[in-house]
């Protein structure tokens, strides 16, 4: 065999190894969903935009893909991770203000009664707010944010917030990037209780991260250092008809591939579904109350009841959580 | 020589050959930079955050590197480009609106005559702004960008504003992205303006591009589909204090590496020099009047006067465009 010859084969070799390595890992991109018309739904979009012969062909830069975080890539029962955080913040800030324990919302917060201190509105939810998101440098509250994930956990399944993530989302995001898809989270949740955790929990950058905001000043440190100041003033709320807004200014393009799970997210699928070419809207719908909740119509945290409607006139994809889902939360260690 | 004897030998030498070819594209990754200080501190700094067993390294999701766009990207002068924009958007709706004839700041747009255009002060501003910028769809704004691109041309260069990129620049884009840096535009022209083309003739895609914005409504078009629409409201302007307060709402983390030319950046540098680590400030000093232009701290755009003076003192890299360009604009096809 002449050495020409055998560098070929070689060569070939690799490649065809290659090749095999590649379409074994390909044989089921979703392992934790049931076949269904969901799962095929998905892959059928993903092989349809990346084949180069395919008139549905969508350029690489083009494959733009965003995910609703509360309910669509992580529980949102019994009530947002965010409140949870924020009741917590104010427990152990309580030490520091005696005060609270005469005064609503504190005092119901601390007690535990959740009701009374709901019942102060929007005024109460205003001091909360400033109490626990503001006051403190951007970076200060991301290591408050850190160190809450680190020690709080779920009333129900007693593990942190940040691994009640669904694992079959997390297989579609991996699955997504493998297929040239730039993935981004739009919430309704605040973006800087996101941005801290999102890259070691979902793979997406703090930099593709869309939520709501509250406003941040530019000021001087006692040492003459500047520092961004979070305040208490709201400065935009992405939900609803934020989502498309929040996308348009954070991403500045029209996603092809979208998934949310709640009426907040109707606007954003609508607006990304009345783009040219071949367009992908999916749900999550919770139907499994013995894994994780079972919600829609009437649910406080989440409510899904235009969009179900919506999705079922529009043919989108809805996931039926309980039938379509083999595992629901990663493995716990 | 056996098999497996040959497979090693093959693969030594890919492997040798990819390092020379390595070592030979990195001789000079900045050939249109003259050896000046200014070179030597980029190429050290991106070694020296580079090299992993340095104690400066810094990883690959951290290296985020921001640039300002007028005047350290491409030229800024006479005016900004966007102003060129503007005129020659209102010259053009001109024909629908015969009424501008008599009327400031119109009259004075369409006359030339800059001077009586630009005396009704902020109510022509906003009268242009409103004009120019507002009252069409995003996709719609982005098409009219897209076809000035296409037919004007800079008074002096006589050339498509795209192409007065600085060809120093693009090489230092290239060279940071070959390291592992992302790189974002930071500019406080209008972000809608920028997204556009910033693909194209940065690399720089539109999601790393934060810049100056107006209100965004989410609108139900003559066909019930939905569409965003540009209102003449401002909503941010990402200029000075602005800067540190837009990148950290757009990318979520502080830069190590940033690159302005006037006081409109200041803000931004001394905020991103203030982290911790190793970091990169720099400066375009436009001293070459003969190729490109020539001011600093009496400038009506782009002045450079306070950061100039904080450079010295802070030991920034001030690129002196004369000396240390060989050329500035790519060529001419």
């Amino acid at each position: 065999m002449r050495l020409s010859r055998l560098i070929f084969v070689v060569c070939l070799f690799a490649i065809t190894a290659c090749g095999s390595f590649r379409s074994f890992a390909q044989t089921d991109p979703l392992p934790s969903w049931n076949e269904s018309r969901a799962k095929t739904s998905i892959i059928d979009f993903v092989q349809r935009i990346t084949a180069r012969d395919s008139s549905d062909f969508v350029a690489p830069e083009q494959r733009i893909a965003v995910f609703d975080n509360d309910g669509t890539l992580w529980t949102e029962q019994p009530y947002y991770s965010q409140i949870a955080f924020v009741f917590d913040q104010i427990k152990v800030m309580a030490r520091q203000h005696p005060e609270w324990k005469r005064r609503q919302p504190f005092k119901g917060i601390i007690e535990g009664d959740i009701k009374s201190a709901l019942a102060t509105g929007q005024r109460g939810l205003e001091e909360i707010l400033a109490a626990t998101h503001a006051g403190m440098t951007t970076e200060e509250f991301a290591k408050s944010v850190l160190a809450w994930n680190q020690t709080a956990k779920h009333p129900r399944f007693h593990r942190p917030y940040t691994e009640l993530v669904y694992q079959p989302m997390l297989e579609m995001l991996t699955y997504l990037r493998s297929n040239g898809f730039k993935t981004f989270i739009v919430s309704g949740g605040g973006v800087e209780f996101m941005r801290p955790w999102t890259e070691k929990v979902y793979g997406i950058p703090p930099e593709q991260v869309v939520g709501s905001s509250g406003v941040v000043k530019l000021v001087s440190g006692k040492d003459g250092q500047p520092r961004l100041l979070k305040t208490a003033k709201v400065e935009f709320v992405d939900d609803g008809s934020g989502k498309p807004v929040g996308i348009n200014r954070f991403i500045g393009r029209r996603p092809i591939f979208a998934f949310g799970n709640s009426d907040g997210d109707l606007q954003m699928l609508e607006w990304i579904m009345a783009g040219n070419g071949l367009r992908f809207a999916g749900l999550v719908h919770h139907t499994d109350a013995q894994r994780e909740y079972a919600y829609d119509r009437n649910s406080k945290f989440g409510k899904l009841d235009k969009a179900l409607d919506g999705a079922v006139v529009r043919d989108w994809t809805v996931v039926d959580m309980k039938k379509n889902w083999k595992t629901i939360f990663p493995p716990d260690h």
